[in-house]
């Protein structure tokens, strides 16, 4: 048969040493295996990536047991694809089926483990039909179902090299990328155009798909960062905002920059100013070590603000857009050597107005490395 | 305050109508609310839009009870955004919260609602924690969350004129893009580029985003239709495929085309042609009345072939890429008009290679109305 051009973003020994952890990690807490319904899980152990997972009609299944490769469990649909990466044991379904999207063979792959750990805590969903993991579980009483989160979030946090030199690709098409922002956008521009233009830039400079891309403008601040672009017309005196989280290889970037329409007065400048210099506290600090509470708190202390509506001020990075941890006053996470953070301190302006700055970094022994082009204290401004 | 530029999709008559169709189909089956955690559920009852749904961190609710308008439970960020909506009742959380991400909110917004109705069927998933769901219905042990599944469906499978319009707008944008693509497109191209390239004339037409692109290419067909691109080289002979979902004010196109590199052979010419007939076929029988499941038929007897790898020759498509029904033989919803569907059939060609065409149309009295502008019999050519 015709072989596919397709290879995953990693070597085989990429996917090897994220079994072979997780497996010690299932050891130590007596998971026999781990079940995943999730995109960003399945990637993580095997390399399969689609945008296929865009369509809710199919689920997607994997296993990792205790000792062994991962097993798929997935739509026929998707065979070919999974047979590029380093799995051997790849179980089908049709789907949609008329009766039985995956369970019977999921019962199958399942039977012989007593406490198989999955997805149940912060940040997780479950991506099949309710009804059918009920049945599922039933079709199991032999098993229990553990929360694994904690674990699964605990080996996603810390990168490896090879992940950090995709991230490091990204984040510098994002930094090119608003590097030429100031030229491509101007006074009565709308925000439709604003993000039309930007989106095709990210492009132009390497990224493969922008599937986050929010932002907003106004006199001395913006209202909120995750509204859609509207007919709204740039005006000289607006801050406009863009965060974008661009993909390669399906790893994301993700950080923002703010743009004075014309000359900043001076509360805009002392405003980005001030965001850009907390962002120098937070890398005084960001040390294996601390914790994600210390950066959280050096931020705050600078801004003399904790960030209440954002809710934290900055997260975990990689195949997702956001990921553990959080950078927050109750997130006790110690620091480790290759976790990947976004920095991401709010301003309260008052009158329901914020200005956000956003930089990404890995966390290294001593000063972090900068994946995003650290942005001046001088905020950007575009002239026409 | 400063008021946000961002208005909803639709006026307010539109969602209210959506759920005053939920609560007589509520009334009948005997539910006293709807509890939805899903993207398209709370914009198709409130109109509220945002790419924020892209952070797994924070989940967002929303509960439609049998009588008055629909009540928000969400993260502080996103009151800004809901207050654009039709709503009244929006209930905010600090989101990360060290211990209680919504629950406590749900528990006293659902607590006098005997049964609950949520989706747990074919084609849903659960994004909320699965531990903070099973809190919250052990926090309500009067109330009993049943499956709405059908119920859901059945409202969202038959589209407005107002929603019609906007799934002809990015239609037409998908048509135009598609009509450009033999331009952009050329011999020695990667498909890195390929889809790069239709990205960014996706953009330029129109299209606010591009959630979805697959696509491949080789000799006389295609191994498989939800890869991403590689570095594979467009070559003479090769039959290149690509299929899109671009979205505009969050409703999607899903259709492909197909292009040969140089001048077809007779085997690419006469399998393309036969994939258009078979849509011909298709929409005869495409009529209030008549089912999915002959729909289905009347394309794999033309073809005189079954889908079994992809499963379906189309879907209902609206909000997401790809909603119920599913033509297959086994779904025998009965098509009304106002439905929007995909028909897609595709050709098994041997060697693990095939063929698939795919447009969008409306279920009318009569002769459904093509969204996509119908591919011609004779393949699109790609001629530099």
């Amino acid at each position: 048969m015709t072989v596919s051009t397709f290879t995953p973003d990693f070597s085989n020994d990429e996917y090897e040493t994220r079994t072979s952890n997780a497996q010690k990690a299932m050891q130590d807490e007596g998971l026999d295996a781990l079940f995943f319904t999730t995109e960003a899980e399945v990637r993580y152990f095997t390399g399969f990536r689609t945008l296929f997972w865009q369509s809710p009609t199919r689920p997607w299944f994997l296993i990792v047991p205790r000792k062994g490769k991962p097993i798929a469990v997935i739509p026929l649909i998707g065979a070919h694809l999974m047979q590029t990466t380093w799995l051997d044991d790849i179980r089908t379904f049709s789907a949609p089926h008329p009766t039985d999207d995956g369970v019977a063979l999921l019962k199958d792959a399942l039977a012989s483990y007593n406490n198989i750990g999955m997805l149940m805590g912060r940040e997780s969903c479950l991506r099949m039909p309710l009804r059918d993991f009920e049945r599922l579980r039933d079709a199991l009483p032999g098993s229990q179902f553990t929360d694994a989160t904690a674990l699964v979030q605990r080996l996603r946090m810390i990168k490896s090299e090879a992940e950090i030199a995709h991230l490091r690709e990204i984040c510098a098409i994002g930094s090119r990328a608003f590097d030429k922002a100031p030229a491509l956008f101007y006074e009565g521009q709308t925000l439709e155009d604003v993000f039309r233009a930007f989106r095709i830039e990210l492009l132009q400079q390497g990224a493969e798909d922008v599937p986050y891309l929010v932002g907003g403008a106004g006199p001395e601040g913006y209202l909120d960062v995750i509204s859609p672009p509207t007919s709204q017309r740039l005006q000289r005196g607006d801050v406009l905002m863009l965060d974008t989280g661009a993909s390669k290889r399906g790893y994301f970037c993700d950080f923002d920059r703010n743009f004075s329409v014309g000359a900043p007065n001076e509360t805009v400048q002392r405003s980005h100013q001030k965001l850009v210099e907390a962002i120098s506290e937070a890398t005084k600090v960001a040390r294996p070590g601390k914790t994600c509470a210390d950066i959280y708190s050096a931020m705050a202390r600078y801004l003399n603000q904790s960030n209440s509506d954002v809710g934290r001020s900055g997260h975990g990075l990689g195949m997702q857009l956001t990921e553990a941890p959080s950078l927050t006053d109750f997130d006790h996470t110690l620091l480790e050597e290759g976790m990947v953070l976004t920095l991401e301190p709010s301003l309260d302006l008052g009158d329901g107005k914020m200005m956000v700055h956003e930089e990404n970094i890995v966390i290294r022994q001593g000063t972090p490395e900068f994946l995003s082009k650290p942005a001046s204290p001088d905020i950007y401004v575009i002239e026409r």
